[in-house]
């Protein structure tokens, strides 16, 4: 399944809705036709648990085209949010994840060289969090080195201490995409939050698919292009810590909820790393693409 | 007006009171008595505004005995919860905000001798809130060296963005207490959020007093005492950045909103900067004491 948060017009509040077809079918709406109560927010969903991603797969094969036809707008015409508008706490970032990165952050930042042994773990705040489409503010007070991060994102689905690596997905919800924009000098005594939990610093989106119909998180290709032009071109199959691993590893100290996010780290290419080094202004377009969950395009403007 | 969330029995949910005289006063049923809509959990009440502390100062002055008695329990027998059980993101920490311990961490720790230019920001997950006397737990299997900071800790009153340090104090709900709990052992690669994030390390409370009653926050003191011997005796007038550089400086990049957390540093005095050095576990004790704010006492236990 295919989920989103999108508004008809400009003027309505951010509703929970599935893609089917060319169309997005509202998600509590069409629970009315069928008397099934659904909710109209993505975290009331998660909060369900898989069965709801059953029960509205089963309610589906049933609806014909004109029961469809009365809960659903074209996808064209939706304006969409972020998947998750509003976190209920800070997003997980895993840092250094790549092995290129490691390599091209030693270089150009003040990282070590050596792999990290266990998962580099930051946090950006819900107030970073913008959908397809919306501006990324450049705060030029602040920085003159806005840098991109095109990752991958997991959706915690199930509340959990303590997961076991082998059964690690079973606690994943869905996966979106995160830009992970990083101000490469507000770093602070090597702590990362400012650098990365700046306002409109955390582009999700632009859909969750589930963990049911992206079975397999470890073969999925990253591209982010600056202006169109290819940056990062990268695959989830060459995380240092895969999703299993990082699940396993967070979860040993800190409970994962659901609906918790976890960006799992960005593969080489980031403008720090390049030489000479590249970074983002008011004007510039970024965009990331994992197929299948498609392409996250954001504009960079003044703050 | 001291505010605390506490249950009048171990069966009942957290509620909004506060305190008169021995008294908790029930902040939803005093409302009620007097027909005024007042809410029954703290982020509500701070979302209401200033203005809501003033409504219930006046509507105090006309209470009798006989109402109190209709919407209050005793002190003794209320069951406090952390003031903010569950705050809407992660808390803010301000590391390294005291010369002494800038000195006894780079002595002890990885971090730098120099004092810090600008506030070193870290976050700390929501499920890491525990109220006074709860238990912290010490997971054996991540860490050795489970450490205490007392710490002063602002709650935010306004949503605001590019504070003025001049009236910065305007954007203040209220004042606690934090325990910054920190596993010195688990830092990687400079991050400190597993070493702060840990399930049960931000004990919270016992209260939060409003800002109108404690109208000065850089003359207190803060004791720490570990199974009744003193560790830290600090004061904050001796923060390197003080609540009103810190509220201006986070805001230059991230919004701050009502009911965001910030716990502002420890002085001297932590476990890991001692010769040599202590470390809690668990049947010890750990109790943290700002003057009127009261004081906050965790017990360690096994995770």
């Amino acid at each position: 399944m295919k989920l989103v948060t999108y508004r008809a017009n400009t003027e309505a509040a951010g509703r929970l809705g599935f893609l089917h077809d060319d169309l997005i079918i509202d998600m509590e709406d069409f629970g009315d036709i069928f008397g099934m109560p659904l909710p109209s927010t993505m975290l009331d969903f998660i909060d369900m648990g898989p069965i709801a991603i059953r029960a509205v797969n089963q309610l589906l094969e049933k609806a014909d085209l004109s029961t469809i036809a009365t809960c659903s707008i074209p996808f064209s015409n939706a304006l969409l949010l972020a998947p998750i508008p509003r976190p209920r706490k800070n997003i997980f970032g895993i840092g250094l994840n790549y092995t290129e990165h490691v390599a091209e952050s030693a270089r150009a930042l003040d990282t070590a060289n050596e792999l990290p042994q266990k998962c580099v773990i930051f946090s950006k705040p819900p107030t970073t969090v913008i959908g397809n489409g919306d501006p990324i503010k450049h705060n030029s007070d602040v920085t003159q080195q806005m840098d991109w991060e095109g990752e991958l994102a997991v959706i915690i689905g199930k509340r959990a201490s303590r997961i076991d690596s082998a059964n690690a997905l079973d606690h994943v919800f869905g996966y979106t995409i995160i830009n992970d924009i990083s101000a490469r000098d507000c770093r602070r005594s090597g702590q990362w939050i400012v650098s990365k939990g700046q306002d409109t610093f955390a582009p999700m989106g632009p859909m969750i698919i589930t963990a049911d119909e992206l079975t397999d998180p470890h073969n999925l290709s990253i591209i982010t292009k600056v202006n169109g032009v290819e940056k990062q071109n990268g695959n989830t199959k060459y995380m240092l810590f895969n999703v299993n691993a990082i699940l396993a590893d967070i979860s040993e100290s800190i409970c994962l909820e659901p609906g918790d996010i976890i960006a799992t780290g960005t593969p080489a290419g980031v403008g720090a790393g390049r030489e000479p080094q590249e970074f983002m202004f008011p004007g510039d377009v970024v965009e990331i693409t994992i197929p299948p969950i498609g392409t996250l395009r954001n504009p960079i403007v003044k703050a």
